[in-house]
């Protein structure tokens, strides 16, 4: 049975992973056959954002323990990551990847990108296994990788930051996977379009299938 | 287009809604070409569970506030729900629902129910809507509306409550929906029993079928 990796950044689209597009991308992989891990870095979140009123409040999360809830408590600190267990790799969005994952969301093509998720990236680039992002973290792939085709839909601004980065941005629609042959590279737009859960379910299915036929 | 009511207990099994069956619900729905609206209670949570450790956490969080997580900041408080603007009413599981919207995980069958649930409930079943739950939800059900069908799956004490509150407890098994035809009320067992996240999409894409067709 293939495997993924799969890489989380918390607990809510404004301050963690989206859910979403989280669960969906596990259901994706088990209803194919494969199965997955889950993975988070052990690092306090940029902030906790409250879903409702999108005002910042005064509290400290952890991403590992917060991610543990999507994984319902079946997750283990990235900084264990080795690609050799796995088939691929995959990182669903939200601002987590953009706030905790790296600094993307305040520092654009200049950003860092957490030291975990890093060497996860490089790794498994290195081993050849297929590596899938959806959302924003596509910017993750063109700043570690570099010269690589990603897609994160249709903004020009952020289409601009992965040029920036040496990456490629090719425009995509609803359900579309971007797919660099070359790198093993799989990428689709979710939530950085104007879209509804059906259509994040449709993203997901379509990059994990695509994924699979390279894994 | 058919409308449903989802009612959230938080963010996370061990002390809200649970993740997969709250978003595999909302994804069925809108799979199968209905739309929704999410409610939550405006209380805090009974306590906050590290999802990793399962112990308990020196945090005080808020049902509505975590719920909105799922719920992308789309979510109302369930003081506001009006079952006339609803063609269905759904009950996702996680133990939010024992120990947020009801105290079952302490009191068992003499548990109280949060008036706002308790009310959305009795309004929903004079207005003659479907209700669905799904897991440990149906207990809800079973202590509210009382000599009813439902299923909890094959948990034998869970079972015996369900019986101690006057309603009938059907045994099921992974994707089965349990129908009481009468009531219009619809349950399925989802992770009380031992199952995956496939497993969960089967039961939220049946008994949300299973409902449209009485809505």
């Amino acid at each position: 049975m293939k495997k993924f990796a799969v890489i989380l950044s918390g607990c809510g689209v404004y301050d963690g992973a989206e859910i979403h597009e989280a669960t969906l991308t596990l259901y994706a992989i088990r209803k194919n056959g494969a199965d997955y891990e889950i993975f988070a870095p052990n690092i306090n979140q940029h902030h906790v954002v409250n879903h409702i009123t999108g005002q910042e409040m005064k509290e400290t999360r952890n991403v590992l323990v917060e991610s543990a809830r999507i994984a319902r408590g079946k997750i283990s600190d990235l900084k264990d990551f080795n690609p050799g267990r796995f088939d691929a790799l995959i990182l669903p969005g939200g601002f987590g990847a953009a706030k905790n994952l790296s600094s993307f969301a305040f520092d654009g093509p200049s950003c860092k990108v957490n030291e975990d998720v890093e060497k996860a990236i490089v790794l498994s680039h290195k081993a050849g296994i297929p590596i899938g992002a959806l959302c924003i973290s596509p910017v993750l792939l063109a700043k570690i990788v570099g010269n690589v085709e990603v897609t994160i839909g249709k903004d020009t601004g952020t289409a601009e930051a992965v040029r920036t980065m040496g990456a490629v941005h090719k425009e995509t629609n609803h359900g579309d996977v971007a797919i660099d042959h070359k790198n093993k590279i799989f990428t689709t737009p979710c939530y950085m379009l104007d879209a509804d859960i059906a259509q994040i379910g449709e993203g997901t299915e379509n990059i994990v299938k695509a994924m699979l036929k390279y894994a």
